[in-house]
């Protein structure tokens, strides 16, 4: 018996994996949520038929979106994280010792019981004290929220579904307002190569852009994404993501990393020219 | 009615593409081309049901074999290419007035004209004065050169089939031999991610170590091969990628890249930290 697991990148393109078993089938109030076990990549979890993480590489992505912003502002204190019901990006914060708060606000509280469940690689870090768990929708829970967090990550799945008020531009604006005077928002932000998925970056670029004095977008390989080539965005109110990395300081936290390293940071933000001219467009 | 061209990556893995219609399909004395058209990549190449290149995403692959060592040494005149049947490095290097001579040594003739007749889009530059095709063992030619090249780029396949050869000891050796006192080989080395392609990657990276002063390895997004995450080897002589890079006069060529520019050359050279242990551990 062979089973397969495809996803659809564009309507002409799929990624398949071979799958040992299913894991787990249920659907919430929000998604359909599916746990696979499969020889290649370990488990990996779908949303919606999308694939959100796998044991092999989710790494890639949760390094990319935690460690860049912390290495660039050594201070921060209060984190926001909206979406991230995996675990994976709590995993991260939780190395640092001079966090003192993570608030995690995530829609669906089914994907956290199901990561809790079949995930332990990333769902490892929930019972952090300094870790407060809302369910609550991100984008109602932050329009309360005024200059009280150092750092938002914004963990959010595509542009469509749950995730859509994640991307629009009352959203960034409720982030800014949300932030401290020096505070930076990051969040996924799409790949540049296939059609569809460049118009979603190109409008999250652009509608961040508006809200933000500094917003520049720097990039990782994630295999187990459409094309591979995917985008992060850096919004900040104050500092540089290349111009103000502090490599020693970061260096002196000693945390353990597979993909992440200051001169990849550095790498990172150093796009194809492909892509820059996407971005300009709508700058 | 459907048709999938379906390329396994692993046995656990493979990415698939709709294709209109099979536009070649033929069997030369080395291996089996066939040329298909798609929508979401335009024409594309495999060999021997590999992929080699797509329309839509090749000059990714051939910019950054091509201009990395052009941006490091202005005063390259004699080049020798092997494999590249596909004319795409070609019409790379043909955009510098100061390349005085192109010996492209590719091993299968009907690549060449398969490609002629059905990729214009690479295929554009053999009638180039400065080019002279031979159609031989990379391997044998390579043999009785002695330090006549300023550049050598090898766009092998990979290293199994015709390709195997190029991958060794001995035709590293030879590289170094037939380079000036000022070379720089460029090869593709294969892909960091899947444990197949890592074992070629880190055997190929261990016998150049072996054979050049300097050897670094950097990286692209091509989302066309295994993982997305692709490799280039640079060994040279005398120039360091980064530190002899000469940014301003490469951008007085003028040439225009979608890929390549001088920012994204240095940062192709920081690699994740799980590459650089691979690499380091066969140094």
């Amino acid at each position: 018996m062979e089973l397969w697991f495809s996803e659809l990148h564009t309507p002409n393109v799929k990624l398949s994996i071979k799958v040992d078993r299913q894991l787990y089938s249920g659907q919430s109030e929000f998604q359909r949520i599916d746990i696979f076990e499969s020889k290649e990549f370990g488990r990996f979890l779908t949303l919606d038929g999308y694939m959100m993480l796998t044991e092999k590489d989710e790494f890639i992505y949760h390094e990319m979106i935690t460690h860049v912003p912390m290495a660039v502002n050594q201070n921060i204190r209060n984190v926001l994280v909206i979406g991230a019901g995996d675990g994976g990006v709590i995993r991260e914060l939780t190395c640092y010792e001079n966090i003192e708060n993570i608030d995690l606000v995530e829609i669906d509280e089914m994907v956290i019981d199901v990561c809790k469940q079949y995930l332990p690689q990333t769902a490892c870090c929930f019972y952090d004290p300094r870790v407060n768990i809302y369910i609550e929708d991100g984008v109602k829970y932050i329009r309360s929220c005024e200059n009280q967090y150092d750092l938002i990550i914004v963990d959010s799945t595509d542009p469509f579904g749950p995730g859509e008020g994640l991307f629009t531009k009352e959203f960034y604006g409720s982030c800014f307002k949300a932030l401290r005077a020096d505070g930076i928002m990051v969040n996924q932000h799409e790949s540049p190569f296939y059609e569809d998925d460049v118009q979603a970056m190109q409008r999250a670029h652009k509608r961040i852009v508006e809200c933000f004095p500094i917003s520049r977008v720097y990039q990782a390989h994630i295999p187990t994404y459409p094309s591979g080539h995917w985008l992060f965005g850096f919004a900040s109110k104050k500092y540089h993501p290349v111009a103000d990395l502090k490599e020693a300081v970061w260096k002196q936290n000693g945390i353990k990393t597979k993909y992440y390293n200051p001169k990849l940071h550095v790498g990172a933000f150093y796009l194809p020219t492909y892509v820059e001219e996407l971005l300009k467009s709508v700058e």
